[in-house]
């Protein structure tokens, strides 16, 4: 057997202790599989364990570790955006190579990491950082090369599909749910980065970049959450045949706008926000914590990747599968009999030079389907004056659906409608909160026929 | 940028057609990721054809093509398995990396191919050749190589999807709509290789040996078609809450057998068989021609992969997938300055010498749940017969479903049964089916949780 491959883990959480507990159980597979001895020789914690292999060196110098000598691969499972990052990069400078599960990181400053990596001619490889232990990252890059990506559509935070999941299954309120997500561990005791849709902004950033070959932007992802997902239009969509999905959208948009001119812009859009998709689309049976990616592709068409987003076995599964390419690579020259330290696949799939400038598009200019819930007072006009206001503003009508008056008297109608430019329907519903018969603001929700 | 890359594609059938499509769609694309031009430079085809770019030469001898100087990899789409194979073999002795998508072939000669490519220090790629566009070979031997596969299940022929899920939405018999599928051009005039699970076994045989590291042994795959599948049993299993899917399974049995030193052996059982699944398992509802494949896998859990398994699309994307991995490391050097001409991935996942020789179990061996469909006359002590005899071959029952007497005056019982080993149900059946009472055959289907 070739020298070992010799790992340093920084960071002994959940998902430190799952990397050390996946290398012992498949040691074996590990080995049948590359041809080479994994030894784990130092791990970076700033607490010493007395639960770890004696022969691991602990180290409460994380970055000493990064630098170590006795180190060829680097796995950063620290988290957060301050010391995982002054790690990597000092790791990094070594000429180590890098494998990291921080989205939050990459999606904010991976564009450095990256060109820092490229110049020190090593690879920092991320699968773990999106979807869990689905390899949605490899798939792009790699499995999905030979295609035009055209859009993708994302379940990628566990925690807002397991809400959503609830609330449709068991018809029981956001904050009831949320409460029970925490005590079972699946949220934050802040759950911000979960609800309102931070957390999948990060990964969707990833995504956009190697389905496109774009810079990361992270801070061009238009972001709504789920807090304000009520039990009444969840079973209103359900009733119309739609189920609500907290999904991640990239999409290439060639020709934008209304076709009369206006609105139109060519780039792409990035989105996080409640959807109403199809209920007997794969994508809306994906329940519970479990993570799922939607590709459409040419000339593939559309391909479903599903499987656990988090946990530790799932992230271990992810981390480790990096460590093999690197493995199956490490030491490989290229034509020119220079080393490459391995990985020719480029950081966001596309080579750096090649990154293109494509605009990110602006809410307004988005297109997508609507689902509106309108309160009225119980007038025979009312449905009248909402569809002229649709109509004259160019929306198409794709199904109504006109509730009887409940207690309170009013009447709510739900409208949904084929995709239109944000803007035109801001200016409609604007419109439509002007009529006297109406009662209360309109809830809007986006719709995605996944078509 | 660098040099080209230059490509033959032997067999202008309609992959080959698409091949040459996508290239032409997505060479913009293509060179963005690669970094390279990718050019084709000869095709290999008997009927000259005027439809193809003049730059391309038309070359009706195919082997003269397969070891031409002005190629670097080969893309073989003749399928069938005596001149497809002479040219690969040709090609490999000329140093060409080969990439095909012929399941037949690899299934049936894999072995013998992938051990002279190793010894040509070229690689032959072949995701195309199992789920068409789903890109389970690169998933199985990169994204889950530190994973210990446990099981599989795919639906790996979508004629035969096709059939099942027109039976169950429409309520048609089989002959009916393999008759629609034979017009459509999704089955063959003859369509025993879809119907009877060959073309299944073909890619089963391939999943099975990246999953656990063994050779290719396709004339061990335990095989059963659809042609025995009736409405009512499709009927039956909805009503119990299961789908009845055409499934391949590769099954890792580390031990096995009753519990109590009967039938005890350790090994793969590697079968095709109509399966009651659970409804709301994703799986259940992956419809029409579609393929998909679950894998659970340790630590990573279930994860599944979705999208068209046939077409000239999604055959394409597979086979430009793996042209594009070897444009990604083509003329790399391995760390003792040698040419690896390339792939550090073995062909079966496992490294040669590290293939087992884990025998594969007998079909009596294999440890499977049933449907079973008994018809008796209507006679109050039948049930407790039936029970009795399986009660005393150990097979515990998880379900009946007695149906009222039809006008034969027969009444159908149906039975699920929890995992039993088929020899013991084989002895039950007959004992059953020797009772006086019974006026038929017994109807059995698998059943599989998916858990």
């Amino acid at each position: 057997m070739s020298k070992s491959i010799k790992l340093a883990i920084l960071g002994l959480g959940t998902v430190g202790t799952g990397v050390i507990n996946l290398i012992s159980d498949n040691l074996d597979e590990l080995k049948r599989r590359s041809g080479r001895d994994i030894v784990i020789t130092e791990v970076g914690t700033r607490r010493q364990r007395d639960d770890i292999d004696p022969n691991i060196m602990q180290n409460s110098d994380l970055m000493a570790t990064a630098a170590s000598d006795n180190v060829d691969i680097v796995i950063e499972v620290i988290g957060g955006t301050t010391l995982a990052k002054d790690v990597i990069m000092h790791a990094i400078k070594h000429g180590k190579h890098v494998v990291t599960a921080n989205k939050a990181l990459l999606a904010e400053h991976g564009n450095e990491i990256f060109a820092f990596a490229e110049a020190n001619n090593v690879h920092v490889a991320y699968e773990a950082a999106v979807a869990g232990g689905i390899p949605i990252i490899k798939v792009m890059r790699e499995a999905l090369a030979a295609n035009k990506i055209e859009w993708l559509a994302g379940i990628i935070n566990g925690t807002g599909n397991f809400i959503m999941t609830e609330m449709r299954d068991k018809g029981r309120p956001f904050a009831d749910v949320l409460s029970e997500a925490q005590a079972l561990g699946y949220a934050e005791a802040d759950p911000t980065f979960d609800v309102e849709g931070i957390d999948a902004a990060h990964k969707l950033a990833l995504l956009a970049s190697i389905a496109f070959g774009i810079p990361l932007q992270f801070d061009k992802v238009y972001c709504e959450g789920i807090t304000g997902i009520t039990l009444q239009d969840v079973n209103y969509a359900e009733e119309l045949g739609y189920r609500i999905k907290h999904l991640g959208f990239a999409v290439r948009r060639d020709i934008q706008g209304d076709g009369q001119g206006n609105n139109d812009a060519a780039g792409i859009e990035l989105r996080v926000h409640p959807t109403l998709i199809p209920q007997n689309a794969l994508l809306a049976n994906v329940n519970g914590v479990k993570n799922a990616v939607l590709v459409n592709s040419h000339p593939l068409g559309q391909t479903l990747y599903c499987g656990d987003g988090a946990g530790a076995g799932a992230t271990a599964s992810a981390v480790m599968a990096d460590v093999m390419d690197l493995v199956r690579v490490l030491g490989s020259k290229d034509s020119n009999n220079e080393s490459t330290n391995g990985h020719h696949v480029p950081h966001l799939a596309f080579i750096p030079e090649q990154l293109s400038n494509t605009p990110i598009l602006r809410a307004e200019q988005m297109i997508t389907g609507y689902y509106l819930r309108v309160h009225a007072h119980d007038n025979p006009g009312v449905l009248a004056d909402i569809t002229r206001i649709l109509s004259d503003a160019g929306i198409n009508i794709d199904a109504i659906l006109q509730k009887p008056a409940h207690k309170l008297g009013q009447v709510p109608v739900i409208i949904l409608t084929l995709p239109v430019v944000e803007s035109q329907m801001n200016l409609a519903i604007e419109k439509i909160e002007k009529l006297e018969t109406i009662t209360d603001k309109v809830v809007r929700i986006r719709l995605d026929e996944l078509a």
